[in-house]
């Protein structure tokens, strides 16, 4: 069970073997602690030093974030699944395990992005030019997601290899995307450092809300942040938080951030220009986060799922996926891909 | 600057930049949190939600014990320090660092061993046959350093073969050791799982000791604590204190242990048998712990640091040597090796 403090002024005790909370005079029922899996913390809460110990005992982390950006993690020591995780991870790092991983998230994150251009493409029926130029793109990509899947070498040897089959593939869905946007937004293909137009200056927007999301659910399944297997160390993020994130971006960001354009909710005045590059004003995030919170709260039917889930329950789902997968429970890792509403 | 909070009922909380300390009526002079590199609550200690906020911020760590026995990190995210000791860490696993590491580790082991048996011999210059028999073994264990000196191979390869080094030369030193005790005592050489003999029992409990010291230092340094370079998992234990463990038994737990039952301050008494092993009773735990809470409290003069230091200080300089190694600020990295009183 995930425990989500999200109450200013909360005050969490230690009885027995539960955890108290009180908020004011309200006092809730008391939580067993065995039946806890993490505890995220979002606010001003206070969790008292016995507390914690107990946490600690039973393995479960707490996340401590500041508006769901997650800023440190209370992790447990000695605590048995944790050992194991972590070495498994590192093993993985070097072994056949690591390459499998690493392909499955770069052809996620390609897999993603042709179920976009899919969604886009019903929508579009009526222009034979966009379609086309979406079926190029499908089948191009496709094609890279076939290269990746063939790679059968060690990780060190192909990381790069795989790292630019899924660059080609993403550079062609950008180009795509170029024509299912309003063409005065100047979108010319994905550019990072700095965006220098207002669609590439929202993705990254977005894509750092998500990539807080991404580190709750890796922090919480006791994984190393730091130890990747499709990225490396870019620009000081945590590279398994670059590569579980290539599941959720799409489906997440891409498609709110293309309905935002599209819809002309967000336009020219909501950007400005910055230290060679452009940016969302604090009307622009405000929208953009609002539209993110939303899609992010909202509970969606998607494959692989039973029922109606929120978001943030797919990603701590896969992180526990990584997990499963490296201690052999799992004989293969099963990344998410959106396939549509 | 090393924050150590032992008060029970101490309140710590945030203002502007700074910690401010709270006991009952007394309040402290505010602590500037960038001058801080660790903090560590060994009690009932109640940090609020912004104070905890503002350590993660500044990526100051805040290890979480109980009795000293470290339970839980709370560790700063996106932090460039930890960042950056964490990836080359994971590098180091499968480079030349690596294998430097762990050489020096076991040969950390092997040199503190002969550090003992020199520190005894000068006691013991009466007896002819107890010279030879410790002359002897510095010999052979010398001979082992070496062996390890001269590897130059992968750390994958040869990881098995400097642990059998360093335990052919620990099995020569525990046969030395034998004759320095009480021939009552029954030890023979060292045994583990369980231990059979009361001097046994003593070393693995002091041990667990240097271990919980030794992890709050790795904590504190940054590094993970579950990637060491000599030792694997055995039992559950994080790796990495194992490794740097090797520098301090000897010199804080062997010698206490020694001197203890020399004295006859631990003698059969103080034992007692249970699920086939013999360990302390609660008597006997009471003298040992006692008698190493003294020497790790006690400022003493050892070789490589200045003026009197308290053995807390050389365990928390040797990890930050590790990452000053990992780091490539320094060029080799420096065990440490006592060198007698």
């Amino acid at each position: 069970m995930l425990l989500i403090l999200d109450k200013p002024g909360t005050y969490v005790s230690k009885e027995g073997r539960t955890l108290r909370i009180k908020l004011g005079k309200e006092k809730m029922e008391p939580i067993a602690v065995k039946n806890l899996s993490e505890v995220i913390v979002l606010t001003k809460v206070n969790i008292s030093y016995d507390a914690l110990i107990l946490l600690a005992k039973y393995g479960v982390p707490v996340i401590f974030c500041s508006r769901w950006e997650p800023k440190a993690v209370f992790h447990p020591f000695f605590h048995h699944g944790t050992v194991i995780t972590r070495r498994e991870q590192m093993k993985a790092l070097y072994d056949k395990r690591g390459i499998h991983l690493a392909k499955k998230f770069a052809i996620a994150s390609l897999e993603n992005k042709i179920s976009i251009l899919r969604y886009y493409r019903n929508l579009r029926s009526d222009n034979s030019d966009i379609l086309d130029i979406i079926d190029d793109a499908i089948i191009e990509i496709k094609n890279r997601v076939e290269m990746i899947d063939n790679i059968d070498e060690p990780l060190d040897k192909v990381r790069m290899r795989i790292m630019g089959l899924e660059g080609e593939g993403a550079q062609k869905y950008f180009s795509a995307i170029k024509y299912l946007l309003p063409g005065e937004l100047g979108f010319n293909g994905r550019y990072r450092r700095p965006p220098l137009d207002p669609v590439n200056a929202s993705l990254s927007f977005g894509y750092a809300i998500i990539y807080s999301r991404t580190l709750i659910a890796i922090a919480a399944a006791g994984l190393e942040p730091y130890a990747g297997f499709l990225h490396t160390d870019r620009s000081g993020k945590p590279s398994l938080i670059l590569d579980l994130s290539e599941e959720f971006k799409q489906w997440l960001v891409d498609r709110t951030v293309l309905s935002l354009f599209n819809k002309r909710v967000l336009k020219g005045d909501f950007f400005e220009k910055r230290s060679g590059g452009i940016y969302l004003n604090d009307k622009g995030k405000k929208v953009l986060v609002e539209a993110l919170s939303n899609r992010l709260n909202k509970k969606v039917k998607v494959s692989q799922f039973k029922g109606k889930v929120n978001p943030m329950t797919v990603i701590i789902a896969q992180a526990r996926r990584i997990v499963r997968y490296l201690l052999g429970i799992d004989s293969e890792y099963r990344p998410f891909i959106w396939e549509g509403r």
